[in-house]
């Protein structure tokens, strides 16, 4: 239903648009451009230009996000919460071994097909030389799916989540510098699987 | 025998010491001096703080290395020369299996044993997007060694000498920042060792 058609009650006609609601709908706004914007070209865009292209002014950024920082974070947070999100599904598949690597396979997928992103994060790690909440939430989702393959013998006991998201993420973005095709980056990726087995 | 006490011939005695040997001399000592900084607080170091260390002034290093990165690269190569030279020497050992497994490990050690050097050629890969020589000059080295282990049927066939630099950096240098203790690079490392196996 669009909202010019619909009668609306009398209460809701002469009330102000609910300011919660404003700021979400905003919220959601500004995040689809940056990622936009920050696909194209990486975490080096300008507040004005997200500002322009999600049709808000640049104090409604601010008051959203107190900073820069703040805005990459969330554009950070749109692309990985559903990894972490579809980590935690799997959770309970009926073949523990299987759910975990494929589900490692569709994290490398999603790490490659949205390169820039993923690669801010690993900059951001190299930076800040210290662990990102974006790398622990995935660790987190994956503690399941990992603890129940390796009690069906999937993979070695010795290897924990934060060490899978390292492996992974060091592998498809290595710190060889260059561009690495995908057909290198899954074969590296295929050495860390291999190696994964007891 | 000490210079002071040693007769030389008179051709000698009047003779201005060798501006080639000069160069050489200072090359060496300011290489040395900028790798105690370099090691102590990673590529952030001063030009003047080097030449105070090295006894020399800061027109002679700028003689020898152009410009700050010049003097880098001299650091870094003065570090990754006697890895480079340590894999040709091993090119023709009895065992090509174990020449070649005892030299990745030798690497991951050399590596983990110069944190800020090595994390410095990674953050330098990173940065300029491009690979670095460094890293090429130790992936020719293990050419020879990495074709011997894998006619042996010690390592997987599709594997390449570049692909053994990215893993074996990308696993002690982990991009998901933060300090990582050695015993769990060791660990990663272990996870890429055995994905080699064919």
């Amino acid at each position: 239903m669009s909202r010019g058609q619909t009668p609306r009650p009398a209460t809701s006609a002469i009330k102000p648009r609910a300011p919660r609601a404003d700021a979400a709908r905003n919220r959601a706004r500004i995040i689809k451009a940056a990622r936009t914007l920050f696909e194209a070209q990486g975490a080096d865009v300008e507040i004005d230009e997200v500002a322009r292209r999600a049709g808000v002014g640049v104090g409604t950024i601010y008051r959203q996000f107190p900073n820069k920082d703040a805005l990459i974070q969330g554009v950070l947070w749109s692309h990985v919460q559903p990894l972490v999100d579809a980590g935690h599904a799997k959770a309970d598949a009926a073949d523990p071994a299987a759910a975990f690597y494929e589900h490692l396979a569709f994290l490398a997928e999603s790490f490659m097909s949205k390169e820039k992103v993923h690669l801010a994060v690993v900059r951001a790690g190299l930076a800040a030389a210290k662990r990102i909440p974006q790398n622990d939430a995935m660790a987190q989702s994956l503690e399941t799916l990992l603890a129940r393959a390796q009690a069906a013998g999937a993979v070695r006991t010795d290897i924990s989540a934060v060490d899978l998201i390292m492996l992974i993420r060091s592998t498809l973005f290595p710190s060889y510098g260059g561009v690495v095709p995908k057909r290198v980056r899954r074969r590296l990726f295929d050495v860390v699987i291999r190696g994964l087995r007891p």
